[in-house]
């Protein structure tokens, strides 16, 4: 088996694995109860929380565990709407994963379109940022084509437009959201270098257990629960928390954050090596996303007369794990609204084969994987 | 260690600890990608909600996993919310759980006093419902003093209403909520049977883990996400589904069915035999909640003179883990308001103890928990 789809989904460390579980046998207790074994529970939620801020830069009283990445946006767009409907826009990219999109469209999302790498314009942004607009949300990285975008850039933009609000007296809040799902492990998270003000990141992207995420919210800004109830979580997100999680995200994250300076040169140098061989054997082929902008584990490429779904099935058969798309997107046979919104022709789109590496991946993987990929690409451009 | 805090806390079956472990390593893959062996994760997850739905009554399109009770609560309160905010009065009770008492005060609440033993009068219930209200939420049975509702009784009141608004031609809709957290496992949850259109559970109630729950939602029932994104769980909860938690919770839900009658009855007579005990020892302790109409495995007490928070933190000491009431609510050093709403004193709601018994109590340990209870009561009356 050679899996190629770690964006969609990582296995979780064995390391974390293992720490997770006393809190699913012994250590079971409600982290709120009052007796000496709850509050060891609670001491070691309370340690776990401490250190994913820390990994990330910020205090533990800034970062919101929630279940998953879908539901951090959707805390960060819906819990930061205001009273006031009229300055509730949020400003977000074409290429945002559904959860960003989605939960804009309910409160009001102006869409920026991206060039043909995926990259939004600076200028644009601030163009489109009125006095309606009260968050704007960019994802660091995407996750169909990799691209990644200048956060540091856009939040110096964010920085202008409130210091020219607070001269006229505008007073409505303006934030910078992140959706640093795929990032982490492989980009710089740190809130304060970045200078967002919310960042949402997954677990399960991260060699952690899957349905556990933050959402970071910088000290100030103004932001209500979706989910109401006993008030864990500084009251943002009721619901007795999840210690196995937060213990098993805490050390998958600290993991992710040593391993990935050199991770990443790792995992860059096979994805280079995949790549080149792709365009030598198909110089058809094009290759999507920013080729110096991009995470380095990810290779997005379109492949003219190709049925991507099939060749997935057929790589399949092969023991070869891999995407046409977003695993959300991919299962719908809905075409990919990231290509799309790239330009890509319909017929490319749907040629369109994401493949991302990961820590299992060995450079023996990439040996093996190349002539199969040629042999059923080939293939299926011929049967088309 | 003798651990009577069930109502809080569960430990994780082995069994069900088994059933989650592939998932974690070996079958992590994202349940929404393409290749066979993601199929093979969504097919175990399909199963998971099959065995679910079957278990209580339902269809697996009627099952929506979420990640706890309190989302659970919160979805069923808040996505049934109309578009016309002067039909959206929800009647609850004065003994809710936060999550309840909390989600339908953001919607606008109706609630309902109970009387000394816990119980909801139902002609008061049917009085209380007018043409504004959009939903009943009433809990199957009180998570401190284990007060069980005739949910059955109250469906039948709800179907009468429904049929005089039809005769009026008035189509504001009108749906039963229960929260069944603290049911699974003691009392028949069969949705058909019980007549309800929502019911929330937990699995961390009911020995599978933590931040797993689940809402029935009976077809036809008008429903909203409050979480956007992948459309998963039939587009009312996104984000990549919990196929370990789904695995777990379904065995837990399974095994719980299996042993409830049973263990009913075991946990009754040991309940009943502490309780006799407790009444002899302590001839000025009353005994909280319906003496009848409880779940079995509850006894809440309060005895006069007694600072129980105190008592707990002396039975810790001696290793006897139980409450002063809800895990939430205790921790935060407030009044407990199920103990106010039935009419104790300060005094007496201040000198109540929670003891919940579960799987793991067995007829030796409640013989020792007998000497220490005596012993810790009559030195804490002594001190004050």
């Amino acid at each position: 088996m050679i899996y190629l789809d770690y964006a969609a989904a990582t296995p979780v460390d064995k390391k974390v694995a293992r720490a997770m579980q006393p809190f699913f046998a012994e250590q079971f207790f409600n982290p709120s109860a009052s007796y000496g074994a709850a509050r060891e529970v609670r001491a070691a939620y309370a340690d776990a929380k401490h250190r994913l801020a820390q990994t990330i830069g910020a205090r533990p009283a800034e970062v919101v565990l929630t279940a998953g990445a879908t539901e951090s946006i959707n805390l960060a767009i819906l819990g930061t709407a205001t009273e006031n409907p009229s300055a509730n826009t949020v400003v977000t990219t074409a290429i945002e994963h559904a959860a960003v999109l989605r939960a804009a469209r309910t409160v009001g999302a102006e869409i920026l379109p991206v060039d043909e790498r995926g990259r939004i314009d600076p200028d644009e942004l601030y163009l489109a940022i009125s006095d309606d607009t009260r968050l704007i949300s960019v994802g660091y990285a995407n996750n169909e084509i990799g691209t990644v975008q200048n956060i540091r850039q856009i939040a110096e933009i964010i920085q202008e437009i409130r210091a020219e609000r607070a001269e006229r007296d505008v007073r409505n809040p303006l934030w910078l959201h992140t959706d640093a799902s795929q990032a982490a492990g492989l980009l710089d998270i740190n809130v304060a270098r970045l200078g967002v003000d919310l960042m949402s990141l997954n677990a399960g992207k991260c060699y952690g257990p899957k349905q556990v995420g933050l959402l970071y919210v910088r000290a100030g800004v103004e932001i209500r629960p979706l989910i109401h109830g006993g008030g864990q979580e500084m009251g943002l997100r009721s619901g007795t928390e999840n210690v196995a999680g937060a213990v098993g995200f805490a050390l998958a994250l600290e993991i992710a954050e040593k391993k990935r300076k050199s991770e990443a040169k790792r995992l860059a140098t096979l994805r280079d090596d995949l790549e080149k061989y792709i365009t030598r054997e198909f110089p058809e082929a094009i290759i999507n996303g920013d080729r110096k902008q991009r995470l380095a584990n990810f290779l997005n490429f379109s492949v003219p007369r190709l049925d991507a779904e099939r060749a997935v099935f057929a790589l399949d058969q092969r023991g070869v794990y891999l995407a046409t798309g977003s695993a959300c997107a991919a299962n719908k046979g809905t075409r990919s609204h990231v290509l799309t919104a790239i330009g890509l022709s319909p017929e490319l789109a749907d040629g369109s084969l994401r493949i991302s590496l990961g820590r299992g991946t060995t450079t023996a993987e990439i040996s093996q994987l190349k002539p199969i990929l040629k042999e059923v690409i080939k293939n299926e451009q011929k049967l088309s």
